[in-house]
């Protein structure tokens, strides 16, 4: 597995290739991260992978700091899984002095994390957009537990004619539901006991939809109670959109997406859930 | 010469030619664009040339409904000239229905013509980084009489990583020193034969500063007399700047750029010169 930090030396390596799967990380892998890469393994004839904690989607400097890192151990994990390049660049490699321009997306990225988040998918936008760029694969693989990133992705690679296509994977969740995430590790042990509810709350919507409830606020309602009831009062939002919009919803239609964000302590989670098959 | 209207059948047929040349232009072609045409006829394997008068770099409705248009001219122009493909979209075709993203560059797009029309260097990025996605040029060519738009394009390329050379060709100018434009045609007889003054005053400060001259202040003065005593007195700005951030210099130092906006009647005309060689 080679690993490279610079630009001009993923070029070069990157034109050797036949058709590239690219899994862009933060680093700090788990096996959502992993089944991504197994994904990219099998649809292409090499995979990039690129571990880089992008400075410019954290919108608070301590978030930035606490982020989670291995690189080590996620340089380990990628070669066992027969990953033919990894790539580590430095924030000075990819945002020299003058740097100037940002990839911004409006409508879809405005909404929910885009509203908690002012900056943040401008952050992710413009780090893709130099990804797709400088490495050029033919499919990028990205997990659906970030449900509005995936969305945001997928417009402005549409707007941009950027040729890539965008492949979404299934959530990978812990035994107990909860979603793997980076942000999971710096959890208080009373607080990953707590986190299961995220989940838990996502399936009293889904179920209550199945058996035939198609009201946004009696949802709402009812995911609140699960995450009050598990001592999460902190909710960012817990609502019903629309996937490719991310407008809510007020009688819930086709492919409804149940959303959350809850604050547990220094943590932020996210999940979601799609409420009809 | 091959006319493509969509993005798909433009990526077809340019998959089938080796390096290509790509000349972006609003049409309405002078001179001035079949010189950046030569010389991409001259460096690369096959010249493009779009034809799109691109709304969203436009800020008054007024200007873009006003812009002249002379496509079946244009394309007669181009076939003359051998280059192997025109691309005439629609604009739909670029900016679909729900089109939602924006390539915004700060700095150096933020002053000058940037702070006059603002909005306007947000769509230039925009439409460009499309381009260079459908089109994957190895070189763009660019008149240096948008000085600023050039300074502008190198910028966000760079910062985004894109793979595409951009090169800048001097300006073109009539017999009396205008610099070519497709705006021009929209000057009556009275403001045409007042439109040299622009670069008679970039030669006044020109040849002070080849004097020993350097004193910003001075040469503003110089260029403002010039352009006042032939009747122009709606000026936008006369000054010098540095060629890569439009920063006002003070004392003028390198390669400094006089740089003028000028309107004559419902025209705004822009035009720069270098003062040191």
């Amino acid at each position: 597995m080679k690993v490279c930090t610079t630009v001009q030396e993923m070029r070069k390596v990157r034109a050797a290739f036949g058709t590239v799967g690219f899994v862009p990380t933060m680093g700090f892998l788990h096996e959502g991260h992993l089944s991504l890469v197994r994904k990219a393994k099998a649809e292409n004839d090499a995979v990039i992978v690129s571990l880089f904690v992008n400075p410019i989607q954290f919108g608070s400097p301590d978030d930035l700091a606490n982020y989670p890192r291995a690189i080590e151990q996620d340089k380990a994990l990628l070669a066992r899984e027969g990953v033919d390049m990894v790539f580590i660049p430095e924030v000075s490699e990819l945002y020299p002095s003058g740097f100037a321009t940002s990839v911004e997306v409006k409508d879809v990225a405005l909404k929910m994390e885009g509203a908690s988040r002012p900056g943040h998918f401008a952050g992710v936008a413009t780090v893709l957009t130099k990804f797709f760029n400088i490495i050029a694969p033919q499919k990028a693989y990205f997990g659906q537990k970030d449900a509005q990133q995936c969305a945001v992705i997928k417009r402005f690679v549409q707007d941009l004619d950027i040729s890539v296509e965008i492949k979404t994977m299934p959530t990978w969740r812990e035994e107990d539901g909860l979603a793997y995430s980076s942000r999971n590790a710096r959890l208080t042990a009373a607080e990953r006991a707590k986190a299961p509810a995220l989940y838990k709350a996502l399936c009293v919507a889904q179920t209550l939809v199945h058996g035939g409830e198609r009201s946004r606020a009696v949802l709402e309602a009812a995911m609140k109670q699960v995450l009050l009831e598990a001592g999460l009062s902190e909710i960012d939002y817990a609502t019903i959109v629309n996937p490719e919009t991310f407008e809510p919803e007020e009688q819930i239609t086709g492919n409804a997406l149940a959303l959350l964000a809850v604050h547990l302590g220094a943590v932020r989670l996210i999940d979601n859930l799609p409420l009809l098959p």
